[in-house]
Parts: structure tokens; sequence; C-alpha cells
């Protein structure tokens, strides 16, 4: 089977990971978030492609799921020393993937090409993607104005109350190579469970990959059970817009895109509305707090396409 | 007494450390050389001001000269993983220096400021500045060609037999705010045991410092000792360029610009040609071990202006 996954943080890299344990390197492509990314001390961070390589390596920080395991934050101590901004958490060895990434771009190489260049010395065989190697920015509209992601989530905590957003770039920017031929090719489009509004939404908000997402066959996993997310804000940002969080308020948002929907047991009665949407339905245990998790839910929903769709 | 200390790297740094320990903020500013600096990973690096700021800071690397005491190699260990240029020593501690110093002068600083603002954060309370705010670049000219000179000295560790040196920018550069007003206000100048080709010489290249140290006293501490350098290139460069190294070649290169000149005792068969170019001379034992080798040199130093300039 063929499978393209659209992912953005720390639940979107997990399942990832399961889904790159069930398939092999020619059949699974990632295509990641990018408006996230930013430039800190001149440095260009890309969080969810950090978040989504550093897990598929085994590289992960597995209590908070991002950063990088074992890390070490002597530089941020020094830094704090010199009065510098330290809100965001750079610790040593994921420095080196700022510093590496941003002397490669300057030398001209594609963020393409910087990330599949990380993979293989990380031993990552799947295919990584960028969703565009131009510069595509979400902005989140708040109460107190409009905010960057990185200040929206980190410097603020995701406090300020969400109005809106934007994707500053996306409606010029073209697709990574690789991304278009990918959806094209494939028997399904998973829309991990991440944020819809700052995850999955900056992916759609590219043209190219939203008319190929018009003619691919799309299923989604709620990122939302019992009506909050496991992390991060996209319960607040549903309930902030004005839409009870919930899964098929997930189903509702992504609309007429999928054609199916995996939710979890505990909103299992969510069902029957969410199918009257016209999608397939997978009911099942969705939080993976083991690797063991990721491989599981993954295969399960790789049957469930076989199942309802493929055969 | 006022002083203005010339310096580059370690050795410098040394006689600069002892001459705060003798002097009190208003009575010493250091000029450091700023031709060695250089951008690397996009990130801005000035070796010889962080020398001397982490030596007075007592921060310094007692073992090295260089880097800082206690540092770890985090993120070097993880730039080599990514097959990352790996030649110059990115110590954890240090790249924060770096890190800070790129963000402030990207918003607008001054290497002049950002160092006043470290030396703040670092309790150093004599005044530290830059030969000039403006960028010069030292170039080696070698036997393989131009190079730029942390290429010349860590990346091909100075093997290159040397054919001449050049300045970029020097002739178009101003001084930082605060040198010419302290050279002119001073009693001495003291060139410290820098090496003259690359530390002393590329400050000397500014046009508007040359004329103020034509009117200025000056002498100089040799940093070659019993024909060799104590560290790095200085007495193999005396050599490619035609002159056997030597305190006295070290006099006639700084020639009239001299009027007092320390040499090593162990080269005290020297003090007589040098007395012959008309200049003073103090033989003392200028290799500085310990602290307290540097604080006892300086105050030898600063009792010899006294007694042959001032008195």
């Amino acid at each position: 089977m063929k499978v393209v996954a659209f992912a953005g943080g720390v639940g979107g890299a997990k399942l990832a990971d399961g889904l790159a344990r069930c398939l092999s390197p020619h059949e699974l492509t990632m295509v990641v978030n990018s408006g996230d990314d930013f430039v800190h001390f001149g440095l260009k961070i890309c969080p969810d492609l950090d978040t989504v390589c550093y897990t598929l390596a085994g590289l992960a920080n597995p209590e908070t799921g991002w950063g990088r395991a074992g890390e070490t934050w002597n530089t941020l101590s020094a830094l704090r020393v010199l009065g510098a901004p330290t809100w965001f958490q750079l610790g040593d060895q994921d420095l080196a993937t700022h510093l590496e990434r941003t002397r490669r771009l300057s030398e001209g190489e594609t963020l393409s090409e910087v990330t599949h260049s990380f993979c293989e010395r990380w031993g990552i065989a799947h295919r990584v993607l960028p969703m565009t190697n131009e510069a595509v920015q979400t902005i989140v509209e708040t109460e107190i104005g409009d905010l960057s992601f990185q200040e929206y989530f980190v410097k603020y905590r995701f406090e300020p109350a969400v109005r809106g957003f934007r994707f500053e770039g996306a409606t010029r920017a073209t697709p990574a190579p690789g991304v278009l031929e990918a959806i094209a090719a494939c028997d399904v489009v998973i829309f991990c469970p991440s944020n819809p509004w700052v995850s999955i939404d900056p992916i759609l908000a590219i043209p190219a990959i939203r008319q190929a997402i018009l003619r691919a066959r799309v299923i989604a996993v709620s990122p939302i059970v019992g009506g909050k997310a496991l992390k991060g804000p996209a319960a607040k940002m549903f309930a902030e817009i004005g839409i009870p969080p919930s899964a098929q308020a997930v189903a509702l948002h992504y609309g007429s895109l999928l054609k199916g929907f995996i939710l979890d047991r505990v909103d299992a009665e969510e069902e029957m509305e969410i199918r009257s949407l016209g999608l397939r339905t997978l009911v099942t245990d969705t939080v993976m707090k083991t690797i063991a998790d990721r491989q599981r839910l993954a295969q399960e929903i790789l049957t469930f396409v076989q199942a309802e769709f493929l055969s």
C-alpha cells in the first residue's frame, strides 16, 4: 500500500513512526508542516521537521515528545548569563541540527535536500519531505495581536485567545519536489493526529497540494479525544473560534476532503454523526503512549483502509 | 598611570589580565584585534575578543588558554554525526557567546556595544574595545593560496608556508569609539606579547590608529623567546618571510614606532643590539605560566615605564 502522511508535531510524529514500522520506505512518504519554521539567533529552526525526524530516528526525548533524548542545556545556561532571550529551548545537540541546516541553506541547498541528507545520517530510510522549500509563515491572530506561531506557542504558552490564522506566503508557495508525485501515486493520504489549524491547514494552504488532495483518498485521525487535545492548543483553538472541540468538529473542519475518519473509543458516541457526513469510520484506541501503541494504531489504520477502500 | 594595551590571542590576553590586576578600570583600556573574526554556521565569531574577555572574566580554559573552562562539546559531537564541518572547535558554552553576539549585531548593535554588554555580564570592569566595528579581514598569503586567518590557523594548522599578509578593509576602517581617545590620553601603549604579523599589525593597519600611535609612547613585549613563539606561528612566520626569529627581529619589525622593549632573560644577549636601535629595555621573565606570573610581569612593566619615561 502506498501511503502519504501529513504531519505536524508530536502526535503526528508518533503516528508517522508507527506507519514507518508497518510500511517499507517506498510505501510511505511523510509531508511535514513548515509553517512553524522561524529564525532565532540567525539559525533556521524547523520544529515540526525536527520532531518528525528525531522521532523516526529514535533520537526524540520520550518524556517530552519534542527535543532530543539525553539532551544537555549548557549553551542555554551560558545564554542566560548573557541576558539573551531563552524562551525557546535550545538544547546542545538540537543546536547542531539548526547550525548545520543554516549552513547548508546558506550554501544554496534546499530544505528538502538538507532534510534528506540529515535523514541519511540519522538512518531514516522513509522519505520525509517538507511541505515546501519556500517561506510560509503561520500567523496566529490573537486578542493581543498577530503572533508568529513560535511566539504564540512557546513565548506566550498559547495563552492569548485566538481569532484566526493565516499562512503568509502559502498562496505563492510551490510544494517541495516529490510531494505532488507521492500524493498522485498513493492509495491513501493520512492526516495524522496533528493540530488541524496550525499543523495540517498550512500544508493544505499551498494551492497545488490542495488541488492534489481533492483528487486523493484522504482519511484523518482525530487529535481531539474526549473533547481535549492530548497536547497543545488544538481544543482551545476550536473553542476560541466558537466550535465546541470534539472528534466530530475535526471531521467537519476537514469536511469534504475526507473519505474516512479515525476516532478514539472515548468518543464512540460521535461515530454515527460522523458517518452521517458520508465518512467511513474506525473507532479504536488512538492515544499512543508506547512505541507498541504507535505500531498497533498504524496497523489498524492500514487494515481499515484495505478493508474499506481497497478490497 | 593610563595604559592602552594592544592584544591578540592567548599571550596578549594573559598580559592584559596581569595589567587589569595592577590598574584600575579607568587606568587601562584594551584594544583587541578583530582581523581574525569570521562567520561560521552564520554565527559571528571573534576569537581574540573572546580569548581576552574569557581570560579577564576568569572563564578561560587554563589548559589551552583559549575556550572556556569546564567546556562541553555536545553540539560539536552532534554536528559530527551530520557530517558538518568541525574544524573549528565550537564548545557548548562558547556557542552562547557567538549566538548572542550574532543576534545583537543583527538587531543593529555595534561590536563595541555587544562587547561592552558581555563584559558587564561577565564582571569585567576594565574597558575592552575591538579595534574597529567595521569588517577587517586578515588574509594570509601562502604557498597554497590566500587563506582567511581561521582557515590558515585552525583548518590548515598553520602548515602552509607564508608569503605575506594583507588586512582587507583596514584602510577604509575607522577605529571603534574610544580607541583614539584612549591612545591620546594614555601614558603608554603596550603591544602585548601577541603575534606581530597577525595580531598587532591588523590593528596598526587602520590608518587613524597608526596616526595616533605615531604620537604615543609605545613599548612592546616580545612574543619570541629563545627564537621560538610560546604559542602559534609567529616564529614560523618570521622564518618564512626570511627573517630569523628573535626578540631583536620583533623590535625591528615595529621599528620606529617603539620607545621601549621587554625581552626575556633567555634572550639577554640581544639587549645591547636592541638598545642600539634607540630603545629602552627591560630584561625579565616574560613567560606567564601562572596568574601570579601575569601580575608580576605587568607590575615590572609598569615600574619600568614609570622609571624610564615618567620620572
